[in-house]
């Protein structure tokens, strides 16, 4: 510990430079979706890891956002470890309920204010830190390292699976650190070891050429009610999925997930009436709930339109429908066998004039607990925020780990993030605490230090 | 014919005078969905009346616009003809599509353009133009006459039935004359002798106090999916209504019906043509098609809205979710003994969660072909238009003319408009030829004179 300290007492000497670096990055805006400031962002960000000392290369993307990968070799180890983060952001919206404006970050009660904060810049920039704090106190690091970071998350990184998939010797590494999820109310830092996978689909249905008048209903179909049954075919009440063979390469939660659930802090009261809900769906409570919520595969409508949805009433039979389904998946489930199962079974069901549309198709991934990697990662959390960490076997939601996880068969964990559970992401007034910031740097640092130990 | 012909004659020495109370009328909006121009339409309306020689009476409305009734008794006749018209207009959007403004008439190669020319600004000022003509010629009617004018009749009639109701003895009559609906692509006057029915109501669901991110699928009920299955539980691809005794009161076609339905004139290849479709649901044809037309109840659903529908796409669970449906019933089904079949039969069916709001009631309505009254209506458009007339049995939608013919026991018949079938109700450039228009009112004018012969 006595390195640690000499690294720690630098971090706590340079935490107004740290603060700065991050001000400038939340400055500049980088909204993928908005194609907003991208170009600049990568060559600010290269030009923070040049002045840090990794080096920087940029992959020109055709159609999508740069993706910028730094590396810094160890002099003494073999071993490496990689970071997965991205430099883009949510769109601002909705601006008039920022306390201050999105891309003008402000300090306010020790909280930094700005778009991105979190969500991702607060912890790229906290890793990259940790590189200047190794290089500029020992000039050289005790494992080799390397970033991962990509311009398209917040748009579904729909260009990242080729790059790994081209990149992979590139990309080689003993584990990955996935972005953050910081710290919990408790201030426990969260770790979480997977996420769903996805398979987003959007079916359209066609009636008539045009809307027509809905005195036509006797002789005309209407496409809302195709959709209707078309969708009451793929799930009913029992909120089992129909598709046959959609559970087939399910992968249920073992022994030592279940630990994890067992011990994993859930205020279920709390968050029914968050909610506003009486009881879950089906009644689950306790354990059943986490593992229901974590290891169920779901199909869920996120959006249904057809006809005239104004105010009053319109007797309209309407020309066309659809809806988009978003059926999250576990492991092993594959994305893309189960497009076609989708397919064949509604063809089979008299169905086949439906348009189906696949709008994305990630794998579920998932690092055991017991992997030496995660290990690592939880005995050095545990160190530094002095509690013991959260630990979650996977996430409910979705994130596209699996290309390194299941694709290069690396480690991946998400730990160390500069959020905590007050940042909202993706919404109005994101935020972090500086705190919690200079404290990832520390973390980071101490993972990295630990290949020395 | 002698009286027709002197009567015909004071018509023909009178076009431009007919033309510009039609041109007056035009100009005056009267939009009852956008409350515009109302009371300055009836205004003109009792001015117009009282200086053809009616008396007018304006009734208030509490929450809704006047109904205007006018009567001129005869001094030779104990017998009565009623006229339904109204007097309010749709809305005029979309206005960039209007060749000319819509409340300012343009008359071009022998139209009228405006909103409400045809629908029912046109009938409604021939069939006072030819009292007019009466009462100059002759001083006298053959026939008494009540004019019950209504003003929100484009935004479903919601006062009507008070109102009939509580006038049965002001509204009593031999026979009553519906807007009417001029003449088809050959030039042929419609008749037609019915409506359907109607039940249009919202279904609500509720799910999560606000939108939530769809990984919380697992444990979440998603208002759209309880909206889908609930509907499915309506109708199935067979399009048979699942609710128990929703067909116990259908009275099917009767052997007259048929007989109409045989020497109608419907090109079903040109209709499925229009509408795109390769064929009709069930895959119906012939007479058949038309008998499913007009005699078939239906559930239609105009409008379904949920979660995210905009681009791209938007890992949603929706907080709420609402459908509309229409269902149209036919002689004798009984609209509110059905709102209380449907709502049991979703309580029933673990449906109770719903929430079920009536939009709209109207019976269905229809006076058969060999009454006296349609004969007589009948024999006098065959007789000025020297075309035979076509005769629906009913009509494939829904007016709320079971008023007067289910209340108060009056045949009521749709003939005689100044409408064509160009004439684009309800939609822009709304136009009729000023030569239908002088024939409505020499029909109206003969139909008066018949009761003399």
């Amino acid at each position: 510990m006595e390195h640690l300290n000499e690294l720690f007492k630098y971090i706590d000497r340079n935490t107004d430079r740290f603060i700065e670096d991050l001000r400038i990055l939340c400055q500049q805006p980088s909204v993928s979706a908005q194609k907003k400031g991208i170009d600049e962002c990568v060559g600010l960000l290269e030009k923070i890891m040049e002045d840090i000392g990794l080096e920087a290369r940029i992959f020109e993307i055709k159609n999508g956002n740069p993706i910028v990968f730094g590396e810094l070799r160890s002099g003494s180890s073999k071993e490496c470890l990689g970071f997965y983060n991205h430099y883009d952001v949510q769109p601002p919206d909705p601006l008039d309920e920022w306390k201050f404006p999105p891309f003008n970050p402000v300090i306010k009660d020790g909280k930094l204010y700005a778009r991105g904060a979190s969500d991702d810049k607060g912890d790229l920039i906290s890793r990259l830190e940790a590189v200047r704090v190794f290089l500029e106190v020992r000039g050289d690091v005790p494992v080799s390292l390397k970033f991962l970071i990509e311009g398209e998350e917040e748009s579904g990184s729909p260009h990242l699976p080729d790059f790994v998939r081209e990149n992979a010797d590139l990309l080689k590494a003993d584990g990955y650190l996935w972005e953050g999820e910081g710290v919990d109310m408790k201030g426990r830092p969260i770790v979480t070891l997977g996420a769903k996978g996805i398979l987003h689909v959007e079916f359209r249905t066609r009636g008539p050429k045009v809307d027509v008048h809905s005195s036509r209903a006797p002789l005309v179909p209407n496409p809302a009610w195709r959709l209707v049954w078309m969708l009451s075919m793929l799930k009913g009440p029992d909120e089992k999925i129909k598709i046959p063979g959609w559970y087939d390469d399910v992968v249920p939660p073992d022994e030592e997930d279940m630990r994890l659930l067992e011990e994993a802090p859930f205020d279920e009261e709390a968050d029914k009436r968050e909610l506003g809900l009486k009881e879950y769906l089906l009644g689950v409570i306790g354990v059943e709930s986490l593992k229901t919520l974590l290891f169920s595969p779901t199909c869920n409508i996120s959006g249904f339109l057809s006809g005239y949805t104004g105010p009053g009433t319109k007797t309209v039979l309407p020309s066309e429908a659809f809806a988009r389904v978003d059926f999250r998946l576990v492991v092993a489930q594959k994305p893309d066998l189960l497009f076609r199962k989708l397919k064949n079974y509604l063809r089979e069901n008299g169905f086949g004039d439906v348009t189906v549309i696949k709008h994305s198709a990630y794998e579920a991934a998932k690092t055991p607990v017991n992997d030496p990697f995660v290990t690592r990662v939880v005995k050095i959390a545990k160190r530094i925020y002095g509690l013991k960490p959260v630990i979650w076997p996977t996430a409910a939601g979705t994130g596209p780990l699996y290309v390194i996880r299941n694709w290069l068969g690396i480690p991946v964990v998400s730990a160390g993030g500069a959020g905590y559970s007050g940042s909202r992401i993706h919404a109005p007034n994101e935020n972090i605490r500086l705190k919690d910031y200079i404290r990832s740097i520390k973390y980071m640092v101490a993972l990295i230090n630990s290949y020395e130990e």
